[in-house]
């Protein structure tokens, strides 16, 4: 499939901060495409803790974050974003009159080139795995932690019992577990979770962890081990996953060693291992951005990077000072917006107009 | 009256940033005062626009400023702020071994000595216009445009009037303008506003502006004129006010003139001049920050002024790069609170947790 567009602004990471760059780009009249890896909008706001509060934003005491983000959307939507979910940001190309590519493996000498020859910028090409190309003016990174997925345990067949949902990292539906022997690995607050949530539905639950300490709420770790004493739950401690048995996707046991090398069999249906997240900035470290242990360095008061017309705003981004909150990444969206005008209208002066004069489409 | 207090933080303003850096310092542990010159929260919001929605806080694709002052006063209870309001803040206080004092009329060198000898801050006492006197250890102004108040037209004899309220600044109450003849004076969206609210109900409605010209949304000013073909209303343009007449506070009369001198009587009961906002920074601007243009510089990144323990946060604040949105104010509440932290929990680690994570008292 190849699908082209052409527009002002990429943005690249559809989290609560890039959805808020999509309005303050409309109310300076300039078009977004956003960019993100997820099927969804909200970035970790939905991936990972949807039906949490959040306490921290300005004028809610709190809001489920799944609400602040279908909020946030619609705050967006009369600017008419168009989204490209699913896929990710694979290049980035310049365009000039001879075009230059910011591509995974670019040497040295040609990124140095590019970054040399932006009095020459006529915009940007972004090419997404799904091979959506958008041509644009000018590039707002608002990708988080980059893209992010599960921690897998490092045993063998994963994939094979992963595909038929024997071992999954997140539980869709609790009703899947239903009398069910279940192996929870993982001794954060994600594997206690859902050992008491899953303790009154599964057949059986097996908590496999390498030591006696949990990193969890210690209420949550004492109604635990309250399961453990009823027998609905059985702690396998200290023990690591070792392999899996069964055929065709189909689970039959989880073998468990200790750290002395002696093996145990779990008789189990499905695995659950909660190892926690790996954050990958994935093909953005190659564009020649200057990256510092994973983070964006930008300037503050423009959130510009070192590369003119790209722009990173959120928590990947880092400058002296730098609070990874989301209030701040709301204010970056607003000034990585407004240094980007110049670029996308150019030779326009900016009037500067409060939004209770100015209003949005439609209102 | 005399009355103390000690605490953490003092802000100086109850605006919607002042009001969020209550609730950013009482996430890390730090109590508030709040002090405003107005008789209610809100700065702005409430006095100039309470029910004009505002478009661009993140999360409320149109909120009134009204209501976002009373969710952001709600977010920030939990922490039990005291507020100090109708009182201005007119002195600041070092408390050091010799304590030397801030106040209207120090000297450049004793201004000097005092930032000089910052390693020896033990906090600073702040006094109010009400006698109300706290002691603190930092103090963050979110004092907006400062205090404000409306341009009062330079005439004779305008107290005598204002206090029997035949000349005002704003309409409190439409009815008390019933079957009256009432002179408006001035050209811009007030002014013309008012025209248009007022004209059904007053007996007269003269326009006084100096030019043919408005500065107000255009399909207002052509309802004004269609109510003056009508003759419910009547321009006296171009002229400017030049006296008043009556006894005792009675109105009888405004006297107008033209350019050339020429003048003319308009019978009236009432005078609303809507020549905009006067802006003042008051004492503020003699506490030896670093002041240009009315503003205060400070470190985008720490929002500290040139004073050791005080910062400046929201409109009052300037740096490279700054934009007068609120929602760059909220941001810089979240960094002020986080810079502050250090001199008020001395010797104390700050570590870094979400709101979903700490929750809020009684979260």
């Amino acid at each position: 499939m190849e699908e082209k567009h052409k527009t002002d602004i990429v943005i690249i990471g559809a989290g609560p901060v890039g959805l808020f760059a999509i309005f303050e780009c409309g109310m300076l009249k300039m078009k977004c495409h956003v960019v993100d890896t997820l099927n969804f909008t909200g970035g970790q706001c939905t991936a990972l803790y949807p039906e949490k509060p959040i306490y921290d934003i300005p004028g809610y005491p709190s809001i489920d974050a799944v609400d602040l983000i279908e909020k946030l959307e619609e705050q967006a939507k009369p600017f008419d974003p168009i989204y490209h979910l699913g896929q990710q940001v694979t290049s980035v190309t310049k365009i000039t009159s001879s075009s230059c590519g910011l591509t995974a493996g670019s040497r040295k000498e040609e990124l140095d080139s590019v970054i040399k020859s932006q009095g020459d910028n006529k915009g940007w090409k972004v090419k997404t795995s799904k091979g959506v190309e958008i041509e644009c003016k000018a590039i707002i990174i608002s990708a988080g932690c980059g893209a992010f997925g599960p921690n897998r345990p490092p045993i063998e067949r994963l994939e094979e019992f992963e595909k038929s949902g024997s071992v999954a990292y997140m539980v869709r539906r609790k009703e899947d577990y239903r009398n069910k022997r279940v192996v929870i690995a993982g001794g954060g607050d994600s594997a206690v979770d859902w050992v008491l949530s899953l303790a009154g539905l599964a057949e059986h639950i097996y908590v496999v962890h390498r030591r006696d300490k949990f990193r969890a709420a210690p209420e949550n770790v004492d109604k635990m081990k309250k399961l453990e004493q009823e027998g609905k739950v059985e702690m396998v401690i200290p023990y690591q996953l070792s392999s899996l048995k069964g055929d065709n996707g189909k689970l039959e046991a989880v073998m468990v060693k200790d750290l002395d090398g002696g093996e145990k069999e779990l008789k189990a249906d499905a695995l659950l291992p909660f190892y926690g997240l790996a954050m990958e900035l994935g093909p953005i470290a190659e564009w020649g951005l200057n990256i510092h242990n994973k983070h964006i360095k930008v300037d503050h008061a423009s959130c510009a990077t070192n590369i003119e017309g790209i722009y990173a705003i959120g928590d990947i981004n880092d400058y002296s000072g730098k609070l990874k909150l989301i209030v701040c990444g709301f204010s970056e969206a607003a000034m990585a917006a407004h240094s980007a005008y110049p670029i996308v209208h150019k030779g326009q002066v900016l009037h500067f107009e409060y939004s209770t004069t100015k209003g949005t489409p439609g209102n």
